[in-house]
């Protein structure tokens, strides 16, 4: 009798149920639910306006996604809530909110229905920012050995600084949080009827490590003397793995989402991380790019290295029992989608229009003739500065080689061909510093809808990339951890790797390295690390200069 | 009673006579003539197919002008050419034509029609591109003095590698030319009944100097053997300066113009040059800047330096008795023009034709809000290689400073603010080897129609910047020199400054520098040095890198 799990993704503007079947990892249908609250960035829905890089979410979404996407998606299934063993759960994140001791959030009281810091702080939220940089300025000045697992530099989206920001802004409100959890961490909470906290959120955005915990009370302290004890008033010191056993369907969350009382549910885990069982990494070294607006580069390794210039290395970060290693790169898909916008003549357009083919594809026709090194022109990628190796948001970006012959697609290739430059130097700056990086994985739109950019992806690295086989790679993620969870006595897996093997999957087209371009592509990616250095590590600091001269203005 | 003079102007596609006052310099009327054969490229008339690269002219537009422009300019002015002293002619260069003793071109001798190397070889013709490295190579392995007066090259455009071209690909043709003439002097001939050479064109397109004369024969005996006597056989050692006497109408010319029979006639001269008496420019230290698709900088000097990254200094070089200094841009309105053709969104087009604009007007309104620094890019003008300082047509085009946030009119205002530090570069090379520049004018397209570029330009080099007064300045300098020629006996002038003084023009409008601009862009100009140099004088030689990995594709 086929068993089966729900893997619950949580994006930033809709929630989904996948049901899978955990013998095979067959995606049997999927449900999605629009937040209705969507992203409030300029209201509450009270109307009370919010300030500038301000975003929060209302917690009544994700319980609505429960109760609208479970049902549905086990309906189209034709799947039983009988059959179903257990149910993960991925989210954005840091996406964090306040809450009282039994888990009900600050925004539902009706006494805090108008007051911003009550409701759901969503990972875009960047109006923390002057805390985090205060919180930076005091970890480096205090010396904290924590600090290096961040590559140095821990960012406003996190849950330190958010906190901090309701602290400083709504004192009441931090006054009245008992309870400051992530989302995902939450939503197991409604399911299970009790208060979890996952490795993965922990370790990548609160600062937590497996073997150190959080920073000092002492450190937290020097923030603010109110947040001293923080940890222990707000946060908890009992960190479970993403993707291991984390309770049951409570009665309540029976009801609510027509599963069966009893039914395992995992802990929590961000929606990144959970594409590396979802695309079936089982071990270390094994690097997957999720490519979209900007690229998350996940991986595991054997030993905790503190590398410079990564967003994290966390123990049980991704899956149990390794440590999980994040880099970025925070301009990928925004940087074609910014040449469209703003680089691409009306003739193309008009072109593009006449053959009915979208501009992307247009693009990629007029480039695909040309062999690497052709258009002469080489790019830095930091058009949104730069998050890994140099974990600088001031650099800006850089093109060279224009001539009067040069075309719109030189330009669109120059930029793809960037970016993959700046993956390889995140490959190289791990295996300079000792972790191995043996294979390459790759998941998200880009790597689904364009052929040529993985084929220039694969030169520039000179290694093979396989193709996430799922298109809703989160939820199947999710839906792995949900299996896991389960374990194999009721029909799930006792060890996550063997069920990352079975239930994820890549596409059969592998895009191989083809031996002369990667000859050419060397010699430009020697080109272009001089140049990354020269301008990104000091020697010529002028976009800098130049960003302080635009301040002036 | 008052006097006339004519200038005759002769671009790439047409020729002009324009009728000026020679008391008041007042533009009375002007007639335009298009060459039937314009420019030659692709086939001879016969329909003979041409290399590539080639560009070519037929003579005998040259002679169709001086008859359709002249009478028609004078009918339009209502002026008698009884009341006409004198004519001045200036011309592309080098723009040069093989013919017999006589002055017949080889390309009107029928046995000789169909053969390519017997017509007029026009400036752009760079066919000639070998034939100029390898006299470069030679020049410079010989340790030749004068190549010093050329910032150290020459180009393919000039004088004789064009004839060494012929010699190579058509040793008939050589042998049968027995002078080899610049098309400005040959039109001259064409008036006066007898061969004169201008000092402008012999200087800046053949290599001579007033002190030293011609290179060697021994040089040019090295270059070929065949060669080893081409001055006296081909040319002429008999070089006068330009705007000064050259002869006067003959009984023919004066058939074919209607001019009068004794008529004074200027030595010939260069377009470019020629625009520098027409500003009224009329002693050394004053740079005029004539901007069009590419922008040649004149400007005069007491005393002959030997700077470095010129294209020449060359004594009566521009006007009588003072060193005439010549630099230049490769790439001023190509830069935009190549923006506008390949960069420009659909969305500005429609915005633009909704306005009922032109897309230079609308970028301008865009731009005009900002101030410097303010979208913080930075570029080096290299589309088109660089002439002047670095003589390096290898060096390619960069920008640096884009962010998400870029918008097209902020590159615009990049490329116009390149080639504005780029002529600051210029004029501070000058400045740094000796040579003071004390005023800015400019003269061409650019110059006329886009206020914002030029108070750019004002800002940037922190000077006044006057603005030719006349939009056919080429015509009025050389019917200044008209005048020149004719002498104060016949109501013209004796000294060229006088005429240029008085005859000469600029607008009212003068574009002055704001100090809280120019102080803002000397912190600009200062981070463009260091990437002119870094770029551009070897510490990084990465364009041409990629330009060899270019054209190993």
């Amino acid at each position: 009798m086929a068993k089966y799990t729900i893997g619950l993704d949580y994006g930033t503007l809709s929630g989904r149920a996948l049901v899978v079947n955990a013998q095979t990892g067959e995606e049997l249908a999927s449900s999605i639910y629009d937040y209705p609250h969507a992203v409030m960035d300029e209201a509450l829905p009270c109307g009370k306006k919010l300030g500038q890089d301000w975003a929060l979410q209302h917690p009544q979404d994700y319980l609505d996604v429960l109760a609208h996407t479970i049902p549905d998606a086990l309906q189209k299934a034709g799947v039983s809530a009988e059959d179903v063993i257990g149910v993960g759960i991925d989210f954005t994140a840091c996406t964090v909110l306040p809450t009282k001791k039994d888990g009900t959030p600050l925004c539902f009281l009706p006494e805090y229905v108008e007051e911003p810091h009550a409701y759901v702080k969503l990972w875009k939220h960047h109006a923390a920012q002057k805390y985090a940089t205060k919180l930076n300025e005091i970890a480096l000045e205090r010396g904290e050995e924590w600090l290096d697992n961040y590559g140095g530099k821990i960012s406003s989206e996190w849950a330190i600084p958010k906190l901090w920001q309701i602290l400083d802004e709504a004192p009441e409100i931090y006054a009245q949080t008992d309870r400051f959890i992530e989302a995902t961490d939450w939503v197991v909470w409604q399911l299970t009827g009790k208060e979890s906290r996952n490795s993965c959120c922990a370790g990548y955005k609160a600062m937590w490590n497996k073997a150190t915990g959080f920073p000092s009370d002492d450190f937290f302290k020097a923030l603010d003397p109110r947040m001293e004890h923080v940890i222990d008033e707000k946060f908890s010191r009992d960190i479970i793995p993403s993707g291991t056993f984390a309770g049951t369907i409570t009665a309540k969350a029976a009801a609510l989402t027509g599963l069966k009382e009893g039914t395992a549910v995992a802990a929590g885990t961000i929606d990144a991380h959970v594409f590396v069982p979802a695309v079936g990494i089982a071990g270390a070294g094994e690097m997957l790019a999720i490519m979209g607006t900007s690229t998350c580069h996940m991986m595991m390794g054997e030993e905790e290295v503190k590398v410079k210039g990564i967003c994290g290395v966390v123990s049980d970060g991704i899956m149990p029992g390794l440590y999980g290693y994040e880099a970025g790169q925070s301009c990928v898909g925004d940087h074609f989608g910014w040449f469209i916008d703003n680089c691409l003549p009306a003739s193309y357009e008009k072109e593009a229009a006449e053959k009915g083919i979208n501009i992307h594809k247009l693009l990629r026709e007029k480039c695909e003739s040309k062999k690497p090194g052709e258009s002469g022109l080489l790019a830095l990628d930091w058009w949104n500065g730069n998050r890994s190796v140099l974990v600088d948001v001031d650099l800006t970006g850089m093109m060279l080689g224009m001539t009067l012959r040069t075309k719109p697609e030189d330009i669109y290739r120059a930029l793809i061909e960037a970016t993959a430059y700046g993956t390889r130097m995140i490959i190289e700056n791990y295996r300079e510093q000792g972790v191995p990086v043996n294979a390459f994985y790759a998941a998200g739109g880009i790597s689904q809808k364009d052929p040529m950019t993985m084929q220039i992806y694969a030169d520039v690295i000179n290694m093979p990339i396989k193709i996430a086989g799922s298109d809703q790679g989160g939820a199947l993620g999710a839906s792995i951890f949900g299996a896991v969870a389960a374990g194999s006595a009721r029909g799930g897996y006792d060890d996550a790797f063997e069920a990352a093997r079975v239930m994820g999957k890549v596409k059969d087209t592998i895009y191989e390295p083809i031996p002369e371009n990667a000859a050419i592509y060397d010699k430009l990616y020697a080109e272009y690390k001089i140049l990354h250095d020269y301008f990104g590590r000091g020697a010529n600091d002028v976009m800098k200069r130049l960003k302080q001269l635009r301040g002036q203005n």
